[in-house]
């Protein structure tokens, strides 16, 4: 069957444009024995794409060129020969970027349908940035209740969930960063922080420091740069850091300056801890039955940016790593 | 009887100069009940020390002007009116930089005569510095078999612990870098470690790659600036730094360059994490069982540089501070 995909036509130098990518017609062959053809519902776009799109290993090794980038998608399963799917089950796999894949039975996750939930929770706040932000928190941060906590890219698919799990465990004091107006009051609003504030409005040790007077215990890094030295300043003796991510330096040509008070660490006996959310499959029962069950009480609010159709999936992609999107951004196949 | 003490004149702008140092001629008055008068016989200049001469809180409170600077020292005790302190025991205490101090009971340590050793060992090896060395190493970075070492300024009374701790350890490699062509031949023949630079030759970071290849699982900082940053570049996936003290930073009037490569702590998984010996005091008894098991095994050597006269104390301290020593810098008195 004829099918489209991206595919990266060129490795980006600093921000990546629209030319970086192809739209590109195939032909897709019949399912061989043990694979299953599936129609992808929705497609993941997140920051450690950006990454991947170097030519050079991180983590994960880089996208080729003239090849499909992937990534977290979940689709139906619309012809099966394996064993254990059939036609109508919910997958989740990381061929995105398309809008038919094949797989092999090994690569598709069964996916439990979810009443009232759209199956692109499954890519966000119950996927892998759900997973990274309750990791994250509970685990690399050490968080506790009483704990005073400061997330940066609060309004994000992930920093949005970090807020959310801190406040149903008891923090003292809960603060994101976001980068509009219209963020900040949602984070307060609607995801319950305490306080936020735009980091384009003054510089973030300033905002910080008014935002939580009495210093912060963890600090929750999605950007690095000028938020993370403002974190070293501001946490208290003992406060620790999970490094998750820095937005900030993904699309810089030149590194940013690192945090010129590190030496912090030493007399208040911080703790820096980085982590990569794939390390820590083994924590995916526990997410998904307490963040699970806070979803279908309400305890817990979810928020998406939908982009439709494959050919726009560049420019949403785009958008995210500029902080266009509230919530988790998703591409609607 | 009359003493001399050394007074904090004034507060140093950047590095000390001997004119912020004050020799003072007093009075002590006899014991008091619960008293001893001691007579100091070595006392100790730590880095840490720096610190306390500016009018800041850091974690430990600053010194006063005009009056006495305090420090550990071990002294004999010549005159006692306190219960299990005789003449002529050993004891030590926090209060350095004089000759003479009287001391409530509760403020002596009495100390086990060393047969064959230096009582200044006890501000040394088996003191404060190598508590720091034990802990640093062991604990906050999580020292296992097989890791390979980095320590800097490894010729201080610290770093030269450090590496010999890791050696004995099991450690895959342990290299170390210091201030002059003297103390890495020191390092190398003496110490036992498997590769040392001196850090003025050339780049941090090119000599560490070419030092430890195939990188390093540990790195115990007592530098920061470029020795971190160079570090972070070298670790290893889930590479740990003991974060232990920033002596780039010290008498510097404007904080040193943050390392600008802290973003690989996400993507190498790596932990940072500063601590003070005074948080561990727990682990005294297993640090002075296994590294004074050592010491008289001839297993693990120390090193001094001494002193002498209380009117030498101060250009003691800024020697140290200047990296002239090798192994403890103390003053005999």
């Amino acid at each position: 069957m004829k099918t489209r995909e991206i595919h990266l036509a060129s490795r980006p130098t600093g921000w990546p444009e629209p030319s970086n990518f192809e739209l590109v017609e195939t032909e897709l062959p019949a399912p061989a024995e043990g694979q299953v053809l599936v129609r992808n519902l929705f497609m993941s776009v997140d920051p450690y794409m950006r990454g991947r799109m170097n030519d050079r290993r991180s983590y994960t090794p880089p996208f080729r060129i003239g090849a499909p980038l992937t990534g977290a998608a979940v689709g139906e399963v619309i012809e099966s020969r394996a064993e254990g799917l059939a036609v109508g089950d919910l997958v989740r796999h990381q061929n995105g970027w398309r809008e038919h894949t094949l797989l092999d039975a090994s690569a598709a996750e069964r996916l439990p349908g979810l009443s009232g939930i759209s199956p692109s929770a499954y890519l966000g706040v119950l996927g892998m940035p759900g997973l990274t932000a309750y990791v994250g928190l509970l685990d690399i941060a050490g968080f506790k209740k009483g704990d005073a906590v400061f997330v940066s890219g609060a309004a994000g698919a992930v920093g949005g969930l970090v807020g959310q799990i801190a406040r149903l465990k008891g923090a003292s004091r809960v603060v994101g960063s976001a980068g509009s107006a219209a963020k900040v009051a949602h984070l307060q609003e609607a995801l319950g922080f305490d306080a936020a504030f735009n980091y384009r409005d003054a510089p973030v040790a300033e905002q910080l420091n008014r935002a939580a007077p009495d210093g912060i215990d963890v600090y929750f890094d999605n950007v690095g740069a000028d938020h993370l030295e403002a974190a070293i300043g501001a946490l208290r003796v003992s406060g620790r850091v999970a490094m998750c991510g820095a937005i900030a330096a993904y699309n810089a040509t030149e590194p940013p300056p690192g945090p010129r008070n590190i030496f912090l660490a030493v007399t208040k006996r911080l703790t820096l801890r980085g982590f990569i959310v794939s390390d820590h499959g083994d924590r995916t029962a526990a997410f998904v039955e307490e963040v699970g069950g806070w979803l279908r009480d309400g305890a817990v609010r979810y928020d998406e940016t939908v982009t439709d159709g494959l050919e726009n999936a560049p420019s949403a992609f785009i958008a995210m790593l500029r902080g266009e999107n509230v919530g988790k951004m998703v591409v609607r196949l």
